[in-house]
């Protein structure tokens, strides 16, 4: 299985709450890091706990791009919750066996365009 | 030049203000966006404009990862500026040419760990 089709079936298996296809993907040692607000989850039981007790709610992700090159892979999913939609990038890379051993996520929020470049902008 | 090398060529361009080697990346029907502003630019002239105009005083980038596909790659880089380091990441897709013909341009700022999740996560 490529990065990239690991990153697909991972988003899939989340989406379709199996967490035990979304762990079977996962290293056992697998490290999670959210630079944004410096958050970490170590080890597979741990990550798959994280993403079944910590998100509450309905949600839905959509896959907007899988980029993939040797043991790396970014998704650009769009997250869809009970507070709107917005995007979520992710980092992954593999270990020599195939399985998701390091994620690093991004979640970008709206803000407000600087004036310093409004006159080279156009907005949609 | 593979996706990966043209984005690596980009960054180089830009942290050099090598405003000729950068436009002869780009494609000449280039479009930018940022979603998180919903800020557009749209042309290869506009673009260096918006790059040598937009982004006064001193500033820095640091490839922290390309990643490469086909026709799209994905860049994460350490950026520099007056106000400290962010994180910023693009997603790029080129022309049949080989040349960059989209960029999708995300800036993910700190944001509050919520309470929700706090007991799953080490901080680091």
């Amino acid at each position: 299985m490529t990065a990239h089709d690991a990153v697909r079936a991972y988003w899939d298996a989340a989406e379709a709450r199996d967490w035990k296809t979304f762990g079977g993907l996962l290293a056992a040692d697998v490290v999670y890091q959210g630079p944004q607000t410096r958050e970490r989850v170590c080890g597979r039981e741990a990550y798959v706990r994280f993403n079944v007790e910590g998100f509450p709610g309905a949600w839905h992700v959509k896959i907007e791009r899988i980029v993939g090159e040797a043991d790396q892979a970014v998704s650009w999913i769009e997250f869809t919750g009970e507070s709107g939609t917005q995007p979520g990038i992710c980092f992954f890379r593999l270990d020599a066996a195939g399985r998701i051993s390091e994620i690093t996520d991004f979640w970008p929020d709206p803000y407000d365009l600087p004036e310093s470049r409004a006159h080279l902008v156009d907005r949609y």
